[in-house]
Order: C-alpha cells, then sequence, then structure tokens
C-alpha cells in the first residue's frame, strides 16, 4: 500500500475515533506511519485529505445513480428506485460525520466550499443527476410527466438525507428502512 | 441578564467564532464572564448547554407549526405550506452547524443522544407533527386520502434539512428559497 492510501485509511480511522476535528493532521500522520510534511505533499489541505476520505472510501452514489440509468425504460421502475433510496441511506449514514465537521468549522467550510466552487461540482450533482434520470422515465413513459423532477428529486434524496441524520440523534419509530423506502418512492410515483 | 442567559449568549457567539469543537467551555465561561465551575452549576454537560443554544435562541419549528395547525381547513393551504417550508428552511440553516458539530465528535453524539432517549424527544418529531398535521387537512377534505402523510411529512422536512445543508457546501444553481419551495409543495399536492 502507498503512502497516499495509508494517509487516507489513517485519516478515516483518526475520524472515525476522534472526530473531524479531533483529527488533525499530526494525529493522522503518526498513525500513518509519515511526517506531517510528507502527508501535506500528497494534500494541500486537511480539507482535501478529507474530500478523498468521501470520494474513495465511502459507498459512492455514483454505482447507484448507474444502475438507474442502466434500466430506464425496463424493469421494476419502483424496485429500482427503492434500492436507490436505501443506497442513498447508506451513503449519507457513512459520510454524515465528516460533512458535520465540515460545516462545524467555520475555517474548514469555507476552504472546503471555495475548493468545489473550483472544481464545479458539490454534493448537489446527485439531485440534479436523479432529477435527470426521472426525465429520462417519463419520456419513456413509466412517470406521469405532470410530476416536477427536479422536486421529486429533491424530496427523494432529502428524505433520505434527514432520515440518516435523525438516525444518528434517536431510534426512530415507525416502520424500518426498507418499508419506509417503499412508501416514499410510492408517494412519489402515485 | 442573568448568568445562565450570559452563559447561552457566549456558548452561540463561541460556536460561529470558533465551531462547536472549538467552542470549549472554558472559552464560553471567559467569555460569560463567569468560572467554567459556575458554567456547570448552571449545565450539567456541553451537550446540554448546546440543546439550551437550539432551543432558546434559534427560531423553533414550533411555531411554524402552530401556525399550520391553526389554519387546518381554511385559508390558502398551498400558501401556508410553502411559508412552513421557508421556516424549516431557516431553521435548519440555523441549527446544522450546532448539528453538524455533534455528529463530528463521537462523544458528544452519544451523550446527546441518552440526553434526547431520556427526554423521549428528538429531531424527528416535528416530523410526526407536520404528518398529523396533514392527516387533519385529509380528514378536512383538502387534501387527497391517497396521500401517505408520513411519507409527505418526510420528503416535506428532508428536501428542506437536504437543501440548508447544501447551500452551505455550495451556491445551489437553480430557483430561488420561494420559487423551490412552491414546486416542492405543488409536487405533494397534486
Amino acid at each position: 500500500m502507498g503512502t497516499r492510501d495509508r494517509i487516507i485509511d489513517a485519516a478515516e480511522q483518526a475520524i472515525s475515533e476522534y472526530g473531524v476535528a479531533g483529527a488533525t493532521t499530526k494525529r493522522i500522520a503518526r498513525q500513518a506511519g509519515c511526517s506531517e510534511a510528507l502527508l501535506y505533499k500528497h494534500f494541500a489541505s486537511k480539507e482535501e485529505l478529507l474530500l478523498a476520505v468521501v470520494l474513495e472510501r465511502m459507498p459512492a452514489l455514483g454505482p447507484a445513480l448507474d444502475e438507474l440509468r442502466a434500466g430506464i425504460g425496463r424493469g421494476d421502475l419502483h424496485a429500482a428506485l427503492v434500492a436507490f433510496a436505501l443506497a442513498a441511506l447508506r451513503f449519507y449514514t457513512r459520510t454524515q460525520a465528516i460533512a458535520g465537521g465540515m460545516l462545524a468549522d467555520p475555517a474548514l467550510i469555507a476552504g472546503f466550499r471555495a475548493m468545489l466552487a473550483e472544481n464545479r461540482t458539490g454534493p448537489h450533482v446527485p439531485v440534479q443527476a436523479l432529477a435527470g434520470i426521472l426525465r429520462a422515465e417519463q419520456r419513456a413513459g413509466r412517470i406521469d410527466v405532470a410530476l416536477d423532477a427536479d422536486a421529486a428529486a429533491s424530496m427523494l434524496l432529502g428524505a433520505c438525507f434527514h432520515r440518516a441524520n435523525l438516525s444518528r440523534f434517536v431510534d426512530l419509530p415507525g416502520p424500518g428502512d426498507k418499508e419506509w423506502a417503499g412508501a416514499i418512492v410510492a408517494t412519489l410515483l402515485r
């Protein structure tokens, strides 16, 4: 395993143990068995390292979106969207502590925001991608054309993001994830 | 202003300057002009102090829910739900840095979770309250009884929570908040 991978692994480990604020580059470097100077040769900033942890170590939404895209116009649309919602729940559950730590640190979120703007990307991109897929399903005649695809995508991913967050604060009453996701999708497609 | 209020003010100020992790009780006590021992006489833990900041200094969802409740069965339902969504957006925008800081700190979230369980409350309560209001509107004949009120409440508040979060990471493309909320509500009520 190369130094870069060792640093990312150490960062992920440090974040889960000490939180984003406690996962200092000093601690991460020591855990990775390298100097802080070497860490900064691989990552220009803590923001960049955190982004690498999210993009390279967490189950991404990309494959789940690809699967939806591959099934446009065929197969069981309700089941495909439920599977997508469950993938989104897993992704948001896994990434929210890092995202929360960024939000909670004024300097970190400012740096991260600038980095995302420079790369013309961000956590809103999957919402746009999902809306595009819903529009393709409308063209394929499987979703009512009267449905506002952007609003539906905001609500589907928003509900998953919120539920992932809520479940860290409380034991959620009511149905389990799968039944919950089924009700969300059925409500959108009705 | 009493000591308790001075401490809460100092905590809010420290959080916005240094983030949740950087807002130590030592720093907060100094800013409030009291000793750390006195701070701990008013608040048993940092979790308790953070909860007081959220409950006593941030625009709560309670009044927005009360307003919806007062209008059950009369007035412009679409406009009332749009106003509610905008209030939820403001509330989540204001509270998310604190919530994020809790999530990002393993010890803090564990303590906070235990405290919420003991008090039988949590951030899921407004979702349940909104679902109850939607059901009352169904009984009043203003919302299709086929709508799943729990799913609709999850999606409306989830979309607002997610948007409040996304807007901290990126300048959101697309419509402004009011137009966005109008599309969300119209999609739910269709």
